[in-house]
């Protein structure tokens, strides 16, 4: 299984930024249970704050890749962009956010990326990454 | 790990109803998945029709249980009362959903259940349950 | 022509309740006069106020009916686990209502069921039932 | 029973519009099924694609008719005019509609013309006119 | 002073229709009314049903006649047209309106003809049409 | 004819405020021309900057005048208070104007006024106010 | 005076629920300080998590009791059919609630029992039973 | 218990004012009442149709006063500037009114007094002041 | 190529309307440049301020033209109709505007006839018709 | 330069009134600080909980002052009056707010004095005052 | 003519991504077309997923450029910061899309781009690229 | 004091873009006012037309800076991100504008900066930027 996770903005404070609703846990922290968690997987992971980068390394994953994992951050309310990439690349998507968006501000309620994922995990830290790994490999060996 | 899997209207028909949105799995199937994935786990499988019979489960899992599972189906767009039946017996929560939610009609993008729950996993048919297994018991083994 | 005659809130106090909105005949009278109106067909009449009884009863049709007929009373406007049954079962079913929902109050307007009901009849009292049971055999003779 | 059964615009193309929608019968199949249906009626069956040639036709009524049967067609959704027309004749109306109106686009389930009709049949294709000759005649007998 | 005074659908029935909203008077009351008022004013006075009609008439107008007095009737609502056409002709045009449309259903508060008439006289039944007059008088002394 | 004319905040301002949407015309002027438009009427002319001002003097007027007019300004838009007022007295009220209200910012399309007034006048400047004076005259002598 | 205090979903947990909401005070509590502020009346105090069985208790009251006092709990803000019952049971009601609703979350500031209640108690916890009790003794003693 | 009941626009002309939404009783009547029912109180009962002034007896009652009683009228709909004033003084407030706001117009279900008041009384005309009086006695007692 | 090029309400006085929007080309210009800018088509150039004129014409269009460019003035933004009759032929239809309507008003920014034409060409005067010219022979050539 | 500070309902109890939100700073404290940061401006500085005096204490300033600096309080979310009297006496007028008003609740985003006014400062305690005063004295230097 | 055809994110996948809504023509034969289909022009031709670089580069066609043709993709509806590029430049701009964007879903009928753009082409594949060079040639002359 | 001051998209064309909404001044000329206004600040100017960029740099002010003064421009209304890149770094942000953004087209009246700031300064031209370093100053100097 080969992975994009990707990671939109200011998910590389993590750990410094208010803990109390992202916890205390890194991304370079995050990343490496990734790795523990998929030994198999040749997980290629990235983080960026930069929309259109974003966009180039969904575009760049179509050849290279057999899924994504998308954190898209603040752009997952906001991104048309974002939603289009995905379409377009047609690879297998799970969505994914440290928080329980649905339980936050209303406008972290509305997702322009559920419509073209599989699926989304929200709400348990560090460990919704891990979920997602095995949501995608799941879906994976199904099709 | 003591868990309620409470699952909501329309639930019992799984396998028979709409498999392109659902899936052909039924509800027998993923109870055994269930116990085949957390065999460690006491699980409590229950499914009803009726809003009231799953909120008095919510309130009987208060002095039983570590932890609820939830597919709450239709109800979780319209019921204000497990809401507050959640609210009320204060235990972790994970809300689930074969589909994705949030990629249907729109009047059920918006869930009841999320404010009280830890976080929301939707869209992996059976495998949602599994995850929600997963998510659970790392939850419990944080707090 | 086996049928679902099903009913919803408060209906069983037909001819008592508000006859200047919905007439003086009982719900015992209307099912006399469907029996008499279609004598070929056989009729199952019930009403439940509870929800939960209404989803159990039209999933119990799914083996035993050719269609249903329903006026869900309140329930039009909120349930979507009515809409969500109907989709399971996957039987022709007739949306009734006494009164002309449509020129009531505003919250009367919006029906769950129709989206998964081949049509509507609206307004013309006990006689709107006996449309739907012409309604529904010219449907099933068609199919 | 002298009745003005009137159509709105487009429904001199039924048959040949989209007939998934509405149908292959024509507009004078559906004619030649009322008078068949209700021979003891004087029927006056017209259509127009006029919202104003549909007033005068309303307005026309008032002396010559015992009641009208409206199929205002996409007029339903859009014209203050024709429920004035209706609420001045004052003569008991009967609105029709081929598809079931309540289970398509949005714009499609609000009805200026259900405030001044005794009721909606929508639905049943051409049958939805003959149910509709049924429930006038009924309501003209109790009347 | 040169004035056409426009009615739009439904009032060729005043008088007839409604009365406790729009008083016995008939439209032919009116005009004779409108004459006495204002015997030095040359009145074209006119009505239709036809929101062609109406937009033609007011074309026609524009070299003919000083200004307009309209009462679009349930037009006033719904027609950008309208709009338009008295946007094209520049003539001076008094809105009127036999009720107060204020105090009415919501959908009756909005004008698509205020935006392009100098002023709005609503509410005072036959007696509108005179205070337009005197107004329109008014307002041509001062150009 | 005894009536009182009230105008609400800001109308002291008149002729030197905004005179491209309100005109050079004063206050005072307005006033002088009312007398000289009705000299049979008892007028009492008032204006302030106060809702509270402005209910009391509608109070006041219940048992010494036969009517009024009510130029309510920014008012208009905002007070359920001074609805309230004139529902209490139960005089007949004309709402006017000096600028088209309805041609102007959506905030001002709104009235608490109409509901509770038996028309409106709005557009004609100074000239609405003598509008208003004829329509409540007229009014008057009919009931 | 005959009266039932019907409690709706969630109560039954009251004193061990979110107590910062609702205080620490019983249902059971409550029943007692009912007996004792009205001993008088005969009062039948129930409790249930089922729209259904509250709709069938409202219905039983119909002959039985001379008033209701209601807690529809959640049900308040979605239950339609609620609303119905009460309608058709046609017997003075008082609505009450333990906690402001109009303090919280927005959802919670709509009732769809206020309009067919005779008024509303919020706010006062298990007192606002007890003024519900000598609101509705006050009101029959008029009737 | 030293408490201020303070009134609010039009509440002056109780007893003269639609007494079918209202009732009979004066002002006067009800700070009668009002002593008669809590004679042990000092009660300062105040009336104003000005807003300002509310705001300002509001401020006065800081020191002198217990609670507050406040029937805001038209104002209960419109003033955030007294929902400020609540919240500066910090004295527990009772919102009453005469009728149940939450039955009427859609505009008076909103209030701006309530999320600043420990409970709200409506609907229960002049006993909704006894009811008022009963609640913040109780109220001070456990406090 | 067989082409209606059909104009809506208002177009006929072109030119002599508000230049500063619509510039000073008449209709009849509009049409003449249409011939010079496509000798080899056959084109069909109407107008009309009838709704119901505009229907007809798209009908007859059905079997004697192979496509239609359609400037519906404001019968655009309110015209369900329109959008049925269009979708009912099935002919390619261009959607043309002489103003860039997404940059006016609000009300201008919706389209009915979008829906169901192959692209919209808008904000270019004249010229807008020779592009949709060219629009619609390129998309006829491509099927 | 001679300048207007006005202030609106409930600022005389800064200092006392929610310290967390207002800062403990009394307005005789502002009041002081405006004249130490500007000794040579003529400061009038005036406080009121009635919208009426406000409204007139702007009207005063037209002919005796440069510009004025607008705490509106409430008043800045609900007065249209207040925005019609700022716009009739075109006095250079900053709009100050002590809390950062866009932060707070929804219903305090909205400026009606925004519109008339040359900028806004929000958020800075007293400061907000000390920096409107350096904003009008360099707005008037550029005039 | 000079000319920047500028293309937004997503775009570079043109021929690959969901054809059935954009075809199969690649961004690269877009820009030989327009060659080709305006030999005499210097074109321009670019494509970034970044906002920035767009904007970046809107701002350095104002001294190189005599006109842009812009197909912004997703930014068209979430870019006020495009939007402000293009009215700083104030050079002419044609706004061009591939689909209709008015048939497809509600999120993309709105544009930022439209009232900063002389007129807007949709629906064409990639001839709208070839009408936009057209339709800049001819405004281009005019002006 | 060591402040960033960072500036949003098209602020670069500052001087030449729309002076009658901005002004003259470049983005150069206030950096040296800026410069001259708070000799004793370090003050780092930076500009960027990437939302990304802009990330970037107030992640790398956490370490560095003691305030930040952010014009966001058109990002202000949309970036979500730019919001929890602030809340990140939890420095205290000053959020400017050089005009008036409450007073202009309705889509520019909402912030996502302003949660995350102390407060805002709008409406001043360069000098806004002045007055923010006042602020930041006085803000600092307290904590």
């Amino acid at each position: 299984m080969r992975v994009l996770i990707l990671n939109g903005p200011n998910l590389n404070l993590l750990g410094t930024r208010q803990p109390e609703v992202y916890g205390a846990t890194t991304l370079k922290d995050i990343e490496q249970m990734c790795h523990a968690h998929a030994p198999e997987a040749a997980i290629a992971f990235a983080q960026s704050n930069h929309e259109g980068v974003m966009i180039d390394a969904i575009h760049a994953a179509k050849s290279t890749q057999d899924g994504i994992i998308l954190n898209a951050g603040a752009y997952t309310h906001t991104s048309v962009a974002l939603h289009d990439a995905l379409a377009s690349v047609e690879l297998p998507c799970v969505e994914v956010h440290l928080s329980n968006i649905h339980a936050r501000e209303p406008f972290r309620h509305h997702s322009h990326i559920a419509p073209v994922a599989i699926g989304q995990i929200a709400g348990f830290g560090a460990q919704s990454y891990l979920l997602a790994l095995d949501a995608l490999r799941a879906h994976l060996a199904k099709t």
